[in-house]
This record gives C-alpha cells, structure tokens and sequence, in this order.
C-alpha cells in the first residue's frame, strides 16, 4: 500500500481524493484543507486536518493547490527529506521548498467541478529528480490510470501551453457556435455531432490533413460573407485571424 | 423508392453516393459529373454520365458541386418544373436556378476524403418552397439519418458560421497544439483524451459552464509565460485575442 496525504480542497484535489479513495494499493491516510467542510462530504472529519502541525506520516504528499500556492505551501510542511509533489501543468519541480524531496504528478484533464471523471484515460505526468522516487510515483499513477509518461518540467510547460489551445481555447470557440445559434433561433444541439467528429478526427489524422473550410480552400466569397454576419467585433477578428493562420499552415 | 441522381464528385458527393447506395427506399438511378472516372470506383460506368442531355428522369436532383457553382450548374439542366435542391451550408435557397423547384438538402459534418463516415447521427438541415418537396426530402433525410430538421436559409446562414468556428477553427487550435508538442518533443496523443473529454463535456454542459484554464482565472502569471513561452507571432496573437474574448463571457 502506498500512504498518500493530499494537501488541498480545490476542484482538481477533490477528483484525486475521489479516485485515490477507490484506488487498490492506495491508503489516502490524510487531507490537509484550510477549510475542511469542502472535503467533508468525501471524508470523515478524522481523516481531515487544517493543522499543517498535525499532518501525519506518508510515502508520498500530494500538493494540489493554486499554481501561486505551491511555494508557499511546500515551505510550512513541518518535515524534512520526504516525498512531496505538486499536480500542476504550469509549473516547475522547483517551485517545490528544497527541505523535502520533489516531484510532479499532473493529470492531464480538464476538471469540472461536480461533473465526475474516469481518470484511466487520462495521462499522468510524471517527473522526479531521485528514480526511488519516480518508482513510487508511477507505482501510483499505474494504480489509478492506464497511461503514465514521463514529462520533464521543460516538456510540461509546453504541453500546458498546448492544452490550453485544444481545450480552453477550444471550449471558448464552441462558446461563440453557442453564442450565435442562440441568438438565430437555432438549436445548439445540432452542432454537437461535428464538434464529436471533428474531436475524433485527429485520433486518426494529423490536424493538418483534418483541416477543411472556407479559410482552407481559400473560398473568399464565403469568407467575406461570414465577416459581413458577424457584428461582434472581436469575433469578426478572431474569424479573420484564425482564417488567415489556417491559410499560412496550408503554405508550410 | 425514392429516386434520385446525384450532381457532382467532389468530397461531399462522394460521401453521400456511398450512403445512398445503403439507403433502403432510394434507387440512386445515376450520378453527372464532368469527370466521371472521380466517381468509377462507385459507380458503374453506365450510371454516370458527363452529358446534362443524358440526365434522366427522377424524383429528386442533388446539386453537390462547389458553392460557387451551383447556380450555374442549376442553370444547365436541361429540364424544369422538377424537384432540385443543394447541399451547401454556407448558399441561400434562392441561388438554386427558378426554372425547377428548389430546395436544400444538408448534412451538417465534415467529411474528409478517404475517411468513411456514419451518417445516422449526421443532422440533415432541410429546407423546400413547397411542403409536398419538403415531405420527399424529409423522407430521404429519414433514410439515412437518425436526425432530419427544418432549417430555413437564414438560419442556415448563421449555423454555417457556427460551424465554422466549433470545426474548421478547432481543428486549427489542435493543429496549433500539435505543433507546439512537435517542436518540443511531446507525443501529441498525450492531448487525445483532453480532446475529446473537451468535445464531451459540453453535451452535458454548456459552453460557459464548462469553460476553465488561466484566462478565466484570470491567472496573468500562467498568462504571460505562456506568452513569453510563444514564439510564433500569429500564436501570440491568437493566445491574446481568445483570453480576452474569454475575460468578456465571464463579465456577462
């Protein structure tokens, strides 16, 4: 059994304690919460602390905080030489307080709060600098998906880059398909099959030979039509810059 | 039965040959195209014709030519008063040629040459002058799909720009996300089940509801790495119009 303590209540900790609770091999010994009734609908108030004095003896700490959070929270743990990692896209190894030894375990998700998740799916990113300490970590990682890789923090600071074109970016492009049938009396709905395809397209092909459209096969007419409809500004500049980048991929 | 001849061999043409050549109650009696042997690989040889003269009788004619053709090509069958119709999402009912009685019969997917697709959850958008032809092409769009809806044109207007935006630009974010993992050597199919949980999630969600990432949390720190993180120009400029765009939603 690997001893696990998680030391956060945000929307990314509660899935972990979710699925690390149903984990085999796992013991979720502890959660650390400065405000413990988030968690208390998922764990007994035994199992629950907002005393960092009082954090109990684990393999591994599981910081899964703010990004802005990290450094600080890392630095009032009140133990040397143990195993600590944060869960964050964003940031480095080192943002980790040098007293204990660091790593990174970032699920590769996008977490919706009360929306649950099936984590085997879902890539674990692992980084470590001692390999004892990398082991534990995919010892863990196996235990609850079926996709472990190992990403340095230089990789991981692209992939998150990455990640927030193919999924925040991404969302906020279904936003504005929202946005418009509503306001022309069509029903979103009927968008969602080419928003599945287009998603599992790219499972087969690269984006590049996925790519169709207006902007695409240069179509100007249609083009100048669309900007003609569309009256908020920003979504007729978003239109022209991502017509015109399309454009420059298709001349590589 | 229904009978229909096809007009064109382009991508969306082929695409629908081969699913009305399944379709129980309709007898695909032949296809025109000025370039017959696009279609050989489908069709006999004695069920294509490149001759408007040697277009026969049916029960429906389906225009799928380039949008920029469909008047003209309406313009030269050599024949009236019958049942016409086109399968672009971006043209008016009206560019249909007066002499015959117009329609609009189209599906709302990408199709990609090669990629062979299932048309049962495909919606077919239709639209006709007359309620007698909208009642044959509602009976066809119930032939091969499980999802047949009126849309008129003006709505059909505003659907093809939505589209525009939930498909062929989020395949350009993908591609955006694909090349920041190449040049950094991340395997791209770490971001396949963020993808597609992206794509799921708002079946359940709305857009809004589902957005996250930095530019919601207004995270400015995450921001300008990645800023600073991109080199591209046109990447930069992109990352900076969509998290504005974001930041606007959210104050709505």
């Amino acid at each position: 059994m690997i001893k696990v303590v998680l030391i956060g209540s945000g929307n990314v900790a509660q899935h972990l304690i979710q699925v690390l609770l149903q984990a085999k091999e796992v013991d979720l010994v502890q959660a650390f919460a400065r405000n413990p009734s988030h968690l208390s609908y998922l764990l007994p108030a035994t199992k629950i602390t907002a005393d960092y004095q009082k954090i109990t003896e684990a393999d591994l700490y599981i910081i899964s905080v703010s990004d802005n959070a990290i450094t600080e929270v890392s630095a009032q743990l009140p133990f040397e030489n143990r195993l600590v990692v944060h869960t964050s896209g964003s940031s480095d190894i080192s943002v980790l307080n040098d007293k204990n030894r660091k790593g990174v375990f970032y699920p590769l998700q996008t977490f919706t709060k009360g929306k649950e998740i099936d984590f085997a799916p879902i890539p674990i990113c692992l980084e470590a600098e001692k390999e004892s300490d990398y082991q534990i970590l995919e010892k863990l990682g196996n235990c609850i998906s079926q996709k472990v890789v190992h990403i340095s923090s230089e990789q991981r600071k692209s992939l998150h880059v990455a990640a927030v074109f193919v999924c925040n970016f991404v969302n906020h492009l279904y936003q504005i398909g929202n946005e418009i049938c509503k306001e022309n009396n069509v029903p979103f709905e009927v968008l969602h099959p080419l928003i599945q395809e287009t998603a599992h397209k790219i499972m087969e092909l690269s984006p590049k030979e996925a790519q169709t459209g207006p902007a695409l096969r240069n179509d100007t007419k249609t083009i100048e039509k669309h900007l003609d409809f569309l009256e908020n500004p920003e979504y007729k500049n978003l239109y022209q810059l991502l017509t015109q980048s399309i454009q420059h991929v298709k001349k590589l």
